[in-house]
């Protein structure tokens, strides 16, 4: 699971959508961040990392990844943007769950509107 | 929710288990690590954290709290212990959920047996 998170973020600061939702279940959902709308399916995944691979957003992993006793672990970053007003950052930590074949069946990104921070202002 | 988080790691850090568990509600879980049987009402939480806050265990938050745009929030940190062969760090991520009255009603850690690092060793 830790690979598979380690290569996720490496996926992805490669703006490479296909390796990213490559580490997806067919069926998997995508709730980012955590309270808004559930992306499902493969369309949907397909859409969302494909935008947020081309906009230059790029992950910062500050901790190495958990595991648990079970089919979850989690990884904690910063994700630098280009916000509306300049540089930015926004403070993340992901849950994924994995299925049987190490496919990722279910990302959470628990962040919030306090998490957001340009860098102008801290 | 972030506050209740950083009163959560300073009263543990005090081992006071009568701070730590009065940030719970009533009816509220505790699933430590993910994978184990859940811990279930103040009974049963009560007896986790008056053990936890024994044995000299000590939280040291890596990064800011992450909220949501739901009722969750993360903290990420190390648990600073003293291990049967000296001490040690875990690498834990934990997912908590509140009720309307900012009460924990579900906390999960995500750690697995890989997340155990004995200072000796690393």
């Amino acid at each position: 699971m830790k690979a598979c998170l380690r290569e996720y973020v490496d996926a992805f600061n490669a703006s490479d959508a296909a390796r990213v939702t490559g580490l997806f279940a067919d069926n998997a959902t995508v709730e980012d961040p955590v309270g808004t709308p559930i992306k499902r399916g493969r369309d949907e995944i397909v859409a969302f990392y494909g935008h947020a691979t081309q906009v230059g957003a790029r992950l910062e992993l500050i901790a190495p990844p958990r595991g648990s006793h079970a089919n979850a672990a989690t990884i904690t970053f910063k994700v630098h943007v280009e916000g509306p007003d300049g540089p930015a950052h926004i403070d993340v930590t992901d849950v994924m769950e994995f299925d049987a074949q190490g496919k990722i069946v279910s990302m959470r990104a628990y962040w919030g509107a306090d998490d957001y921070h340009p860098a102008n202002a801290s």
